[in-house]
């Protein structure tokens, strides 16, 4: 995974953000138990952890909770919402209706969080005009038109490795300001635009890297 | 994105896992261009990153290039490739067959990196019976009985949350080292068993977290 970015993000690290995500959900989770209230050892303790690091991180964001009492669920919540940009709806587009990119239009999570796949583009003549979910694979030569229309906020890219930067450029030139790129390559964006990559073999590679060390540090060992 | 592990890989960090994965990838492409030999400053290029952080994560494990010459693109490969237990095939189970599941069994990219999901498993009697690709959706009450036979080296979990943590149970329980969760919730798994979860919706957070930023900034920005 990796992101480049432009000054005014780099202050917040990766990490920070993943961490701000996972808090956000764990609000969610309690404040549908009715609780109210939540201290950042109950933070850290969902995260594991430390709750040092919940209130340097809520700290960064001018968030403080009141000693012996915690957060207040609901307003912490809401900030964090609106400091991940979850206070308003993305429009996001396809590029790529494969199984990956079908995956990501049926998937209901992201609407959930406030991320809209509102078109799905291919190239392939097979796929054109095929159902997704609630949408109609459109050709990406009608792409340029669609986010002059529509003013996609961000693009996924699911194309096969080939065809990825080709459509980087496009969404780009449509205006995007974000890209989530899941097509195993490197790809080149300007510095406006946010850029995120996405390798699923990478997350079994971290397993068997894992898997190995463990079974080949057991063999070295010493008997008794 | 987390993962828990005993000692053995804790002193190897993910990040560093992350770039090995992306060495590998580089070295497969300039392998494939018919380049025997690769300067760190290549594989740094390739990556974003310096190449002084590329001889430190390749000294670590004992490889080093030769000055002005570089490394030995296939030596490097394969040795990167043994490193992450890539010279040797995994048997993965899915548990969970909906859409994402139903991508990743069809996703090509696995079994080329030597990750077969080799069998998928639901509770849904609208599921089990069905074609996933080569797959046969079985009852997950077959689990066990064909943990046993097949002996599968890791479980992808798919399932919604409500049973995510028994589906990680049962896989514990049929002997898997691994897991990755795509399930929105924490698991928990004993120390000998490496967990990774993915929350595909984080991705899109991080992206809206920047632009979000970026906007904000701006506006801060005094005239002029």
């Amino acid at each position: 995974m990796s992101a480049r970015r432009g000054p005014a993000a780099a202050r917040i690290s990766e990490p920070t953000v993943r961490r701000l995500s996972h808090y956000y959900r764990v609000l969610l989770e309690v404040e549908a138990e009715g609780k109210r209230l939540i201290s950042s050892h109950r933070l850290a303790e969902r995260e594991g952890i430390t709750s040092a690091q919940v209130r340097k991180d809520l700290s960064m964001f001018g968030s403080f909770g009141r000693r012996g009492l915690g957060y207040q669920v609901r307003h912490l919540r809401e900030e964090i919402r609106a400091i991940l940009g979850l206070d308003r709806r993305w429009k996001v587009a396809l590029l790529g209706a494969g199984n990956v990119g079908a995956a990501l239009v049926l998937y209901p999570g992201f609407s959930a969080q406030g991320f809209d796949i509102v078109a799905a583009f291919d190239r392939d003549p097979g796929r054109i005009g095929q159902r997704l979910g609630a949408l109609t694979v459109q050709d990406v030569s009608e792409f340029q038109a669609a986010a002059a229309r529509e003013s996609f906020d961000m693009a996924v890219i699911t194309t096969p490795v080939r065809a990825a930067q080709e459509a980087a450029d496009l969404a780009v030139a449509g205006g995007v300001r974000g890209i989530l790129n899941f097509a195993p390559r490197k790809l080149t964006v300007p510095g406006h635009v946010a850029l995120r990559s996405v390798d699923m073999s990478v997350e079994f590679e971290t397993l068997s890297f894992e898997i190995t060390r463990e079974r080949s540090s057991r063999r070295r060992r010493p008997p008794g």
